[in-house]
C-alpha cells in the first residue's frame, strides 16, 4: 500500500468572496467558447472547480480580474488535457504548430472560423487583459506564455524519445511546464501593482517567486502522482526521483520532504526582503502575500477538488 | 595624475570581413533616417565606428545580419546620447512617454509623420528582423528591449533624485542599462542558431551570458569614466565604488580588478558547460564564441574608436 503524505502549509487559508460567482462564470465561459464539447469531460471540469483555485490564489482580486485569472488558468488546464488526450503531448512538431497559431492570436491576430476553440478563447483573454494592462506588461506576459509553450515542447520531445528527464533538468523546467510564472505575472493585474525592474530582478524576489512556483508544482506532482503514473507520464518529481530510490514510497517521501524544505526556505528568505522605498515596499508585500496564498490555496483546492483523485484501493491519500 | 589601466582579454581578436562595408552602411542608414542632424554630432558618430564594433562582436555574421546588429547598436548609442543631451535622461516621466511610443512601434504600429526619427528607424529594424526571426524570438527580443527601457528609467529616477546607486544595485542593473542582453539575443539571428528553453535556462549558460555582459559593461565604465565624470554621471562602476575607497585611483584599480576576475571566472565556468545533444552542443559552442568575441571585440574597438576619449592632461589611458 502506497501512502501519499498530506502536505501542510503554514500560510493562512483565504478565499475570495467572488469564488462561487467566478467558478460559475468560468464554466459558462468554457461553454461559450466550446472549449469542452464532450459532456463527460465537462462534468469532470465542473468537479475540478478551477474557479475556486483562482479564488484561493488571489483572495483580494476584484471580480473582473478574478474572472480573468480563473478563465486563463482553466484555459491552461484544458490545453494541458487536450495535449494528453490528442497525442499532441508526444508530437513536438505538431505541438509547435499549435503553439505558432496560439502565439499569433496572443500577438493580436483576430481568430477566423478555421481557428481552434482554444484560439478563440485566448483572443478573448487577450482582449480583456489589454483593458487592464500596459503594453510593456502584456509583452512580459506573452513572453512568459512562450516559455510555457516551449517547456511543453521539451516534454513532448522527451515523450517522443521515451526519455525520463533527470531530476536536475526536471526541476529546472518544472516552473515553466506548470505555466505558473504566467500566473505570477498576473499578480500585477489582480493587485494593481507594478514592481519596477530593479525589484523584479532582485535576487530575493526572484528566489521567492521560484520557490512558490516549486512548492505549487511539486505539491501537484505528489498529489497527482497516482493519477499520472496510471498514464505513465514521467514528468513528475516523484517519477524522476524514483530510479535512484529503493522504492516508490521512498521517492514519494523524498518529494514531500523537498516540498516541505522549500516552504521552510521560503519562510526564512522572506525575512531577507530588502527595503526599497515606502511605495514599492507596500507593493512587494502584496506580491509576496499572493505567492503565499498560491502555495496554501493550491493545497486547499487540491484536497477539495477532484482533479487529482484516482479511484483505486492501492493508494491512500492522507486527508 | 589618474591612471586608467589597460584591460586585456585572453580571447582571440577577430573582425568580420564586411566590417568596413557595414560601417559605411550604418552611417548612410543614420543619414537616411535623420537620426543625427547636427554635422558636428555626425562627425563624432563617424569617429565612433560603431559598425566596426558590431563587426568585431559578430565576426561570422553574414552581411545583412551584420548590418542589422550594427544599425541596432548604433540606434542604442544614439538613443543614449539623446537622453543625455536633451535632459530626458533625468526626467523619468518624459522618458517613459518616449519609451511608450517606441514600444508601440516595436509591437508593429507603422510610424506616422509626427513620430520621432528614432521611431522611424526602429520600425525599419523591426521590419528587417521579422524577415529573419520567428514570432517567438521577436517577442523575446521585444521583452529584452523593454527591460533596457525600464533600466533607463531607473537611471533617470536616480538622476532626478540626485542619488548615487549602491554598488550591489548598480551591478544588478548594469546588464540591462547597457542594452547588451538585446545584443546577446541577436546571436540567434547572426549565427542562425536556436537554443531551446532548457539550454537558455541552464545555470552555466545564464551565468556565462551575465559574465560576458558584465565584462563588456564594466570595461566600458572604466574606459569611459574620465568622460562620464566630466558630465557627473554616477551610473558608472567606478563612481559607485569610489565613496568606499580611499581615492579615485583605488576605485579605478578595483573596477579593473573586478573586470579581470570576471574574465577569469568566465574562462573557468566555460569548462562546466554541460553536454546537451550533438546538435545543441554545436549551437552552444557558437553562442559562447560570440560571448567571447563580444568581450574581446569591445575592448579592441574601444581602444581604436574615439567614443570614450577625452582631451585632457589629467588622465593617462594605457594603450
Amino acid at each position: 500500500m502506497i501512502n501519499y503524505p498530506r502536505l501542510d502549509c503554514p500560510f493562512p487559508s483565504a478565499i475570495n468572496p467572488h469564488a462561487d460567482a467566478v467558478n460559475n462564470h468560468t464554466l459558462n465561459w468554457v461553454k461559450q467558447f466550446d472549449l469542452v464539447v464532450d459532456e463527460k469531460n465537462f462534468r469532470r471540469l465542473q468537479k475540478s472547480k478551477f474557479g475556486r483555485l483562482a479564488a484561493r490564489a488571489y483572495p483580494n482580486a476584484p471580480l473582473e480580474e478574478l474572472k480573468l485569472v480563473s478563465d486563463w488558468n482553466t484555459w491552461l488546464f484544458i490545453r494541458d488535457d487536450q495535449c494528453d488526450e490528442s497525442g499532441l503531448g508526444k508530437d513536438p512538431i505538431r505541438l509547435s504548430g499549435v503553439h505558432a497559431e496560439l502565439l499569433e492570436i496572443l500577438l493580436g491576430r483576430a481568430p477566423e472560423k478555421y481557428d481552434s476553440a482554444l484560439a478563440h478563447a485566448l483572443y478573448d483573454i487577450r482582449s480583456r487583459l489589454l483593458r487592464k494592462a500596459s503594453s510593456a506588461w502584456m509583452s512580459r506576459f506573452v513572453y512568459s506564455v512562450i516559455e510555457y509553450f516551449e517547456s511543453s515542447v521539451w516534454e513532448a520531445i522527451n515523450r517522443a524519445d521515451h526519455k525520463i528527464p533527470d531530476t536536475e533538468t526536471y526541476i529546472l523546467m518544472r516552473p515553466y511546464t506548470g505555466g505558473l510564472y504566467t500566473d505570477i505575472e498576473l499578480i500585477d493585474i489582480t493587485e494593481d501593482i507594478y514592481l519596477p525592474l530593479h525589484v523584479r530582478k532582485n535576487e530575493v524576489i526572484q528566489r521567492l517567486s521560484l520557490m512558490a512556483n516549486n512548492v505549487v508544482c511539486w505539491s501537484n506532482d505528489i498529489i497527482s502522482h497516482a493519477k499520472e503514473s496510471k498514464y505513465h507520464d514521467v514528468h513528475n518529481l516523484v517519477a524522476t526521483l524514483q530510479p535512484a530510490q529503493p522504492s516508490l514510497q521512498h521517492a514519494i517521501d523524498l518529494a514531500a520532504e523537498m516540498t516541505r524544505a522549500e516552504i521552510d526556505a521560503f519562510v526564512e528568505l522572506e525575512k531577507q526582503i530588502p527595503a526599497f522605498s515606502a511605495e514599492i515596499d507596500g507593493d512587494v508585500q502584496r506580491y509576496v502575500a499572493i505567492l503565499r496564498s498560491w502555495m496554501r490555496g493550491n493545497l486547499d483546492w487540491a484536497y477539495e477538488s477532484s482533479r487529482y483523485i484516482v479511484a483505486t484501493d492501492d493508494i491512500a491519500l492522507e486527508v
